[in-house]
């Protein structure tokens, strides 16, 4: 199997990294020599140029590991090389955006986009090894207009890679579970970490604080996008999070510790329930 | 060193067995005559008894490690055993409730209380093995009232202990710094988890979502009073939290990508700085 990756970033690094060692044909691609010569002299990938055109028509798959405003601008100037035999996906943490008119643009090609739930706080190839991949969630989308023949090829990709649990979804039900799960997640520990005004935090902070805001050390460019891109669905959760949170505000303004034991009873068993 | 730890839970059970393991006398004492045999056959303490009185007047130090409510009813019951060469201590997670009235109702021992910022999302003694102190944060209350040639006593408990960073400040400020970095950051994971309302969320989440939640399993009896007995701080901190989230729901309403930005740098330089 023979796939291209565009963009060495840290993703598409990861996903390079690990291909390779499975035996996979990878072929490499990103406007930054740089990251193309450092994935050659780490074995990540058989060869690479900064001309993804060196290696568009003769690969199987063609995954698109960039920034989500770059994903359609890439079709429409590639387009025109994909053939009927090959999968195009990507690894973006929105969907409804662009899938559609993604899988549209990129035919007789199929467009079966995904999402690997894993990733870093980092940015750069050069902390591709630090993803971990095994035991994660993977979501490919299904639309409309999916062609459901080629699912099993990016199914079979997901499995590779050692994700654990792999679903199949429309993009709006993605969206509006990463706009929870994810994006709500990130904007929590954001909030917490900027409404600290005390120089001396740290001096009293445990493991729950830290690991609650490990994610505010966030990639300012790509989250704006991803924030911006589900809008409406993050907007909805942060709505539906508020009122929780004012929930134990009013149990604690009226010293109502039964509210509070069946807030927390509820918190746990749903927790536990995660787990399972 | 003799120290009788008086509630033989996770967190007592914890110290005795580090504490023995150093080479105190450890004596333990607990209502639960299970958790006692757990605490001797597992080489956790030198002798216990259902009866504090039976190590009150030998041990140097005392610590309670019971919940918040039931401290000053320790105190009440057996202050008259006390002596002038003791410290009597605890290791609540609040402190303006009691820290005042134990400390003159110990007289003539000296009441130094303290927080280990460490712990797990678990209860009983089976697990006490799992609290890891090292490298965590110390914190010792010196009120108005404390006797401070004892501070020593407890710095070198928790230096033993393994804690890093030891700090000494006043039962309001630890009040007001724990309230937000340990009451609402539980807050907010108890209400991210509540406010899910889709069976197939576990699907969809990675480690943000993991580790952001992890504490929203919860001891409901310990964290309702915990809540309460610092009510006016963390109500503080939700509103102050709010302000910094709805910041972020303005910045999507509004499209404002370029405040997105200044919003994610912030929390990201902060979340860096926090880790030197």
């Amino acid at each position: 199997m023979k796939i291209l990756i565009v963009g060495l970033g840290l993703m598409g690094g990861a996903y390079a990294y690990r291909l390779k060692e499975l035996g996979y044909t990878v072929y490499g691609s990103d406007i930054n020599l740089k990251s193309i010569e450092y994935a050659k002299n780490n074995n990540f990938i058989d060869d690479g140029s900064v001309d993804p055109l060196d290696f568009i028509e003769k690969s199987d798959i063609i995954l698109i590991a960039l920034y989500p405003k770059l994903i359609l601008d890439f079709i429409n100037k590639y387009h025109s090389y994909f053939n009927e035999n090959q999968v195009i996906t990507d690894l973006c943490g929105v969907k409804s955006v662009f899938v559609s008119k993604a899988t549209k643009l990129s035919l007789p090609a199929s467009y079966i986009s995904h999402h690997p739930m894993a990733g870093k706080e980092k940015v750069g190839i050069e902390y591709a090894k630090e993803c971990v991949f095994k035991d994660a969630n993977f979501l490919i989308i299904k639309s409309k207009e999916t062609n459901e023949t080629k699912i099993p090829t990016i199914e079979k990709l997901g499995k590779d890679l050692g994700f654990k649990r792999i679903s199949i979804m429309n993009e709006k039900t993605h969206d509006k579970m990463i706009g929870y799960t994810s994006q709500l997640t990130h904007a929590l520990a954001v909030s917490l970490v900027n409404g600290d005004h005390d120089k001396n935090t740290k001096n009293y902070i445990g493991d729950s604080y830290r690991d609650l805001t490990r994610i505010a050390n966030i990639n300012e460019n790509l989250w704006s996008e991803l924030f911006l891109d589900n809008k409406k669905a993050l907007i909805e959760h942060i709505n539906s999070f508020e009122i929780e949170l004012n929930l134990i505000k009013r149990a604690l303004e009226t010293n109502d510790s039964e509210l509070l034991k069946e807030i927390f009873r509820k918190s746990t068993k749903k927790r536990k329930e995660m787990d399972k």
